[in-house]
């Protein structure tokens, strides 16, 4: 398929996170990076994603070079390694639409957001990459294991930005992964999705869920 | 009707946040006294909701004597007024339950969060009270004229504390005020709900829609 995403790389796409975001986006029709720290550990998962797919929709290669080789970037790793990754591929996202997923989740009280301290990982990211890049915030909210699954997600994906075209672009694909994607205005706002994780991992250990999620209510669609 | 909530003081209950809340709370068999900086706006609000009710269940006063009369306090001022507000109550909340519903907005860009720069208006509240008040936050993402009304709203109450039992106590208040209560963890979280709600007036704005509002799902009940 044909799109103005072009190829996406998914990095840390070995990962909980990461590889349902891949399996659903190589489903969807696109080609797919799947990147990790270990280049064997992404081509046996992307060899596994076009097994469940039935194409050859995905290739690996280390992080680096995912995010180099492809036009969109999504980054799916976790906080502890999420600044380190953003200054590895600083220098090969000029221009291309980078999706933050990153939750800055402080153990071992993950239940308790830290936003306040750390500032928005989203944020931070923009920062790091320069206004080249244009970090595009999402998927924060939704439980990794359902996302990998072929169910229909009861989670809405808070999507934010300061580059309205490239947030457009992402509520798009979130769209084709089978989720409703809510623009949520400027890149700012992404600690309300950053922050309600803490909430939900909270509310799935005391309600003893899987995983709890959000709807916005009161809208069209 | 006898609760160990006792009379409740809603401050700004004469606003478009406080008047709701102040109706539902007599409504739901309540004593409460309507808190406002004008003596005689507080005892026509008061009149109103009882005749609405149908008997004696509210009381106007001044904000600070409100707060005083009461058992548990309810603060629901725009941003601007409540650091004032809280610090003129200071005196007279000690051992109380001090629920706080106050979103920081800066405007004119009310739908960008500014919980980063400000803190959270919660956790402000609770430092400025001291460990004697027990402040909750709930009540930042309902929409006002929703709550005004007897309709069902569709909207969960996110209700952080660093206090468990006053957290419950303002969670079952909620219950009966006909909304769903989520316990969402400590009283750091309340950057949660105070956030959302910037992202909740955007699309309120883009959607032209009266009242966007949160589920969450994934849970019992």
């Amino acid at each position: 398929m044909e799109t103005k995403t072009g190829t996406i790389a998914v990095l840390g796409g070995t990962g909980a996170l990461g590889s349902g975001i891949a399996y659903r986006l190589a489903r969807a029709g696109h080609r797919v990076i799947v990147g990790s720290r270990d280049a064997a550990r992404a081509a046996e998962a992307a060899e596994a994603f076009n097994a469940r797919v039935g194409r050859q929709a995905c290739e690996g290669a280390l992080n680096r070079d995912a995010a180099a080789g492809a036009d969109l970037v999504i980054l799916a790793v976790p906080y502890a390694t999420h600044d380190a990754l953003v200054e590895e591929i600083a220098g090969v996202v000029g221009g291309k639409i980078v999706v933050d997923t990153t939750v800055p989740l402080v153990p071992p009280k993950v239940s308790v957001t830290h936003v306040l301290e750390t500032g928005s990982a989203a944020a931070r990211a923009q920062k790091a990459l320069g206004d080249g890049a244009k970090v595009v915030s999402a998927l924060q909210n939704v439980a990794a294991d359902k996302l990998a699954s072929d169910e229909p997600v009861e989670c809405d994906i808070l999507v934010t930005s300061d580059d309205a075209e490239a947030r457009s672009v992402v509520a798009g694909l979130i769209g084709q992964m089978g989720l409703r994607a809510i623009e949520a205005g400027p890149l700012a706002n992404s600690i309300v999705a950053e922050a309600l994780t803490s909430v939900l991992i909270g509310l799935n250990r005391r309600l003893k869920v899987p995983g709890a999620g959000i709807r916005i209510t009161g809208i069209p669609g």
